[in-house]
């Protein structure tokens, strides 16, 4: 295997899968697709057209293979409302028209939502057809493309509606990248940052000799943390896949202060990754002050979040608007409110029954 | 155990489930939902309009517990369109309004159609809630409310989008039946009668000395019907939970026809059940065709069906318009035709490639 391709396998109780990560091998996605499909012949793209340049070349790659691949294609607007129902249902009777069946594929190019849309009509056609990754921003490639979390939005609630589905394959090339602009690029390292808080001391420090690396899309070093990343996420998955014994609740650290700024400033005016900046400030301040870690975490994790070129603060903050928004996380089970806070780097605990007088000073310590 | 209740286990690799199965004791249901979940604290209730009689007896059974259980009662016009993606979507939001979270419960209360579409909300929202089954109708209590499989239709597309979705609990009590129409319960009938062909003569036999008692809902006799068939489709379901090894195709005699009978009718003029009589009569027919078995399963097979009050003949049948439907049919894997066929009374076998003039042939004969 070429110094630049890595492979982390997920593993699951029922199947397991691999996450290749690679540098400027684009050409090389369609061999990765059918050695884990070996018996494809029916392809649905699913792609934001954002990166239609990439669907299509993919297509070409799949339709010239010695066994050729019929190649259907789908675009989605870049941005959230795409997932929604309304698009869930035009994809569907969209892949009646191409006569897609129970051998056909559904592979997914593009971020988040391109990813969680596509993965939620493969879980639900025919009752569920295989499925592959193709993650083009760096916040799907480190996390919303691992894990098999799918899903759309009902008016006011994110992915409320979708499946569990496990991908197939995850096959992620750092030069789909290139078309990703500074802001959004940047964004995806928080989720990076993150995996060192919450389980990988040793990680964080190699962050912190190698933030610029990074920031500066070094491919070696993005592979590295992408990596690094997805071990994290695959290890926790394999321990919790349904979010049923609590673990995978870890993941979610900053997310519930996150989903709230995103709320509240509405959605778009801040990236996902900035606000999860934001919020893993405003939980290491919730953990400060209810006597969880010292204050050197914070010192540490203020530095990092800011040499990646990512907020701490956000000066539109407000506790009596984010607080409501926070009761009606879908994790919030019969009304008792719940956070991932952080006990030293590397460690962090669930902690439930949170007092929001604390949770309003930690937010407003963070404006 | 008294002798009206009986049951009926599910096994599956993850997880198993039971069927109860009694005779007027609707009053016990809410006590049987609680056993199968303990920590119980809201209900979404998704019933048929048709029974909203038992759904609001149920919920007041919820609400009186000594630990009340809070209900949300959501209504579905009987029939077939109400498995669409509009009305999944309106029940989706109405949850939403009415606090449903993770720890809430899905209880479908109908046929089929209720069944199916309630399945797939349980399994979709928030990616999915425990789901429990009180199917209405013999159908239903027989075939769709065991198994997990969920769905709903596309235009054109029966059960095309779905998800296997297993329920904790499927509370069968032949009572909640009172209100169902002659021509209705009869058409159940027929889904009875496959099992007995498909796996099991000696219940075939059984029913050849008990047509008229099951005609007439004597309940023991009655129980026992659905017992077997329960027991026989949670065998074939604990086999092929989602329908990858082929065995679970076997549930399937008569339906291929059937599904092409009741798309040239247009859904609703031939009730689902008759039409799988007259499929698994075309199957016989085609059966013998090919020397797969003798003449006399075809005259058993009549005979009881007959004595069930069903038809064996559609006098509409048409192969130039049967035939492209099924090669539409979501079993259909890129583009061969394939027949579950009876060898002999209580077994059958998977046929491939079967000709085109030997299935037109099988058509004809059932005008």
């Amino acid at each position: 295997m070429p110094a630049s391709l890595q492979r982390v396998d997920v593993e699951l109780d029922q199947r397991s899968y691999p996450i290749i990560v690679s540098s400027g091998q684009i050409d090389k996605i369609a061999g990765h697709v059918v050695a884990a499909i070996p018996d494809l012949t029916h392809a649905v793209l699913i792609h934001d057209e954002a990166v239609s340049w990439l669907a299509n070349d993919l297509a070409k790659q799949l339709e010239n293979l010695d066994k050729p691949v019929r190649v259907s294609s789908i675009d989605v607007a870049s941005g959230e409302p795409s997932k929604s129902i309304d698009v869930f249902d035009q994809i569907l009777r969209r892949m009646l028209d191409e006569k897609t069946d129970r051998k056909s594929i559904v592979i997914a190019v593009g971020g988040g939502v391109a990813g969680d849309l596509a993965g939620f009509v493969a879980a639900s056609f025919a009752r569920g057809l295989r499925f592959i990754q193709i993650p083009t921003t760096l916040l799907a490639m480190v996390d919303s493309s691992v894990g098999g979390k799918t899903g759309i939005n009902l008016p006011g609630a994110k992915n409320m509606v979708g499946a569990f589905w496990q991908p197939r394959l995850v096959a992620i090339d750092t030069e789909t990248m290139k078309t990703l602009d500074e802001r959004s690029y940047q964004s995806g390292i928080a989720e990076v940052i993150k995996y060192g808080v919450i389980e990988d001391a040793e990680f964080f420090a190699w962050l912190e000799k190698n933030a610029e690396p990074i920031v500066e899309r070094d491919s070696e070093a993005v592979r590295h943390a992408i990596c690094v990343s997805c071990q994290c996420k695959a290890n926790v998955v394999r321990d919790d896949e349904r979010e049923t014994s609590g673990r995978r609740a870890i993941l979610n650290y900053g997310h519930t202060f996150a989903h709230a700024i995103e709320a509240t400033a509405g959605y778009g005016s801040l990236l996902h990754g900035e606000a999860v900046a934001i919020g893993m400030n405003m939980a290491a301040h919730l953990a400060i002050d209810l006597g969880l870690c010292d204050a050197s975490l914070i010192d540490r994790q203020i530095k990092l979040i800011e040499r990646c070129q990512l907020p701490t603060t956000w000066t539109d903050a407000n506790a009596t608007e984010m607080l409501p928004v926070m009761n009606k996380d879908k994790k919030v089970e019969h009304g008792k409110l719940k956070f991932i806070l952080p006990t030293r780097v590397g460690e962090v605990r669930l902690v439930g029954d949170v007092d929001s007088s604390a949770v309003e000073k930690a937010i407003e310590a963070c404006r």
